[in-house]
């Protein structure tokens, strides 16, 4: 067994956890059904009460004319791309440089859509207005994924998203929000999902990040675009006869955990501090604008996991199964605060950081 | 309400159906899982037990090296298409005019992958080892739907099938089984599913027909095959963090039902010689091959509706809730035979056809 082996079986061997929701098991599936009637009919390829009503729910909640339950974000933000690229008559589609789309699609979007991705800023930074009034004119739509998960979920403050929208409205380029954390960044923000979502002409979230259910996702936008988006959604294979097995857990833990969110944001930052609090240990951000960051270790993979191994036997917190190797002498994981956290004693937390920070001064 | 909503609504109200397992609701997910460990961890992106072993599971019981869970028959099979095309570096492939690619997927093959289907055949026949040996060289993969569901789910003598398939491997055409519904034409053939994929290259079947499970599919193939398909899986928007809610209740059906596929032929036989000795009513096939056939009546959708819902309601057996309109005064509908039939017994089956005898001769 490798290094990162031993690492992953001493987490999951840690009684307890401080980030996300809890083991992504089938009762997860039970526990969000065992209310429902047996009797409920299924949904029939895309038809039907059960996914109308969520539809017409979550296009409430986004403030957008009309909603469609998709298998997968990847599916939703590659059908949407195409089609305002489609209206526009345009290939070029813009995006941070470690997009979804870019980084864990294997180039669906080029694939099998054809389009051809302008990359905006560096992959360190968020995209600023500077960077959008660079862009072409042929640029059909510019995505931004609010909060930027790849660099630790940062956020634009929300002068500048207004900014970035006005010009985009002006110049005729279509905004898409890739909102797959977008609840967990509006306590930041201070604003409803529907007023963020008035800035976009088209929006995308998940249902398994902040709100924790199986699987899918909703994109949200204008009637003609939604009803554009069915027909693609069919063609890529997702409009699937049943999709209540997803739908009835993004309902049910969407309702659990939506007034969860800024609470879970308070932690984040209490937590974030936690970390900056130990030696050669910081957070991206700094300060957490949602409930996700990176931690940064400035130690090697090799050197870090006995010290986290030796913290979780201690302490029976585990923090992490995974290291990313960020360089020689570093590492960074990504955690994102769920119901778990709320389970961990002020006091406990404290000894562990306690233990972790002079542990690491040992190395 | 038109007629072909009360016609719906007799249907719906009528005690006993004969066709079909019973409705698609809730309670077809709960059964399914309720003897699942809630502990049972999730697939996570394609990976992990719940997955992996029905993967190899259908690999073995299809004869092949290995098999990919997908959550749709749609996306599976433009991916398998695509894989071959690009492999002999053609875009052309081959397959019945009333193909599923053809029909029912918003032209995603062709929309997506930019592949040209050469339609074979007439739209009312099999295609026959004639019809494939017209095909150009160019064709990369010629796909064969065993039974040809549309039209009524016909099957090629075995022979045939075989001296397509060595004319194929002859000339080095890939061949692609649409079986979706393979289970059910075994006992017709008296083959093994290992059997009569061994004439294909690659394979896909279907959970939700003759398996009756919520949805999901299973392409397979070579190992070399299989890996390409999940990389085109993860680009469709397919390869879902969770699979399990399609997988575990296919699982579960597979072992409950792939044992009365026989019987449910039995029954279509049956069944079918009822219908054709009925006036003005004729089955395609006249003796079935599956449990699927279509039921043709020489009557317009106005004039049998009614004589339908008096039967229902004086009979307590529905026999369908749609009919399609087939010509002037021609209608028909499709109905395959699941765990309903059983519940039938012979006297009222002989009644009902009577009285429907009986009463399309007052028409």
């Amino acid at each position: 067994m490798n290094e990162q082996n031993v690492l992953l079986e001493a987490f999951n061997k840690a009684p307890v956890k401080l980030a996300g929701h809890g083991n992504r098991d089938i009762a997860v599936l039970t526990e969000a059904l065992s209310e429902v009637e047996g009797s409920l009919a299924s949904d029939m390829y895309g038809a039907g009460r059960v996914i109308g009503e969520f539809e017409a729910e979550m296009a409430a909640v986004l403030g957008k004319e009309s909603a469609v339950f998709f298998p997968s974000g990847t599916m939703a933000q590659q059908i949407a791309l195409r089609i305002w690229c489609d209206r526009k008559g345009s290939r070029q589609v813009a995006y941070h440089p470690l997009c979804h789309l870019e980084i864990h699609e294997q180039d669906g979007l080029k694939e099998l859509h054809h389009l051809e991705p302008l990359l905006l800023a560096d992959p360190n930074r968020l995209i600023t207005l500077e960077d959008v009034k660079q862009m072409g004119a042929g640029t059909a739509c510019l995505l931004l994924e609010l909060p930027q998960r790849e660099i630790g979920g940062q956020l634009p403050e929300y002068a500048e998203l207004e900014a970035i929208s006005a010009y985009c409205r002006e110049q005729g380029i279509m905004l898409h929000l890739d909102g797959a954390r977008l609840f967990e960044v509006l306590p930041y923000y201070g604003k409803t999902a529907a007023e963020v979502c008035e800035l976009f002409d088209s929006v995308y979230i998940s249902f398994y990040k902040g709100i924790g259910g199986i699987a899918g996702a909703i994109l949200a936008g204008s009637r003609q675009f939604t009803e554009e988006s069915k027909i693609w959604k069919r063609r890529h294979g997702g409009d699937l006869i049943s999709l209540y097995p997803y739908i009835l857990p993004a309902k049910y833990y969407y309702r659990q955990r939506i007034g969860r969110m800024a609470g879970y944001y308070e932690q984040a930052k209490e937590l974030a501090a936690l970390f900056n609090g130990c030696h050669k240990v910081s957070t991206l951000p700094e300060v957490p604008v949602s409930n996700m960051f990176h931690v940064h270790f400035a130690f090697s993979r090799e050197q870090l996991a006995p010290v986290l191994i030796r913290v979780y036997e201690e302490t029976g917190i585990g923090l992490t199964g995974r290291l990313k190797e960020t360089g020689e002498a570093s590492c960074s994981y990504e955690l994102s605060i769920g119901d778990l956290y709320s389970g961990v004693s002020r006091p406990v937390l404290e000894e562990t950081f306690r233990l972790l920070d002079a542990r690491l001064r040992e190395i």
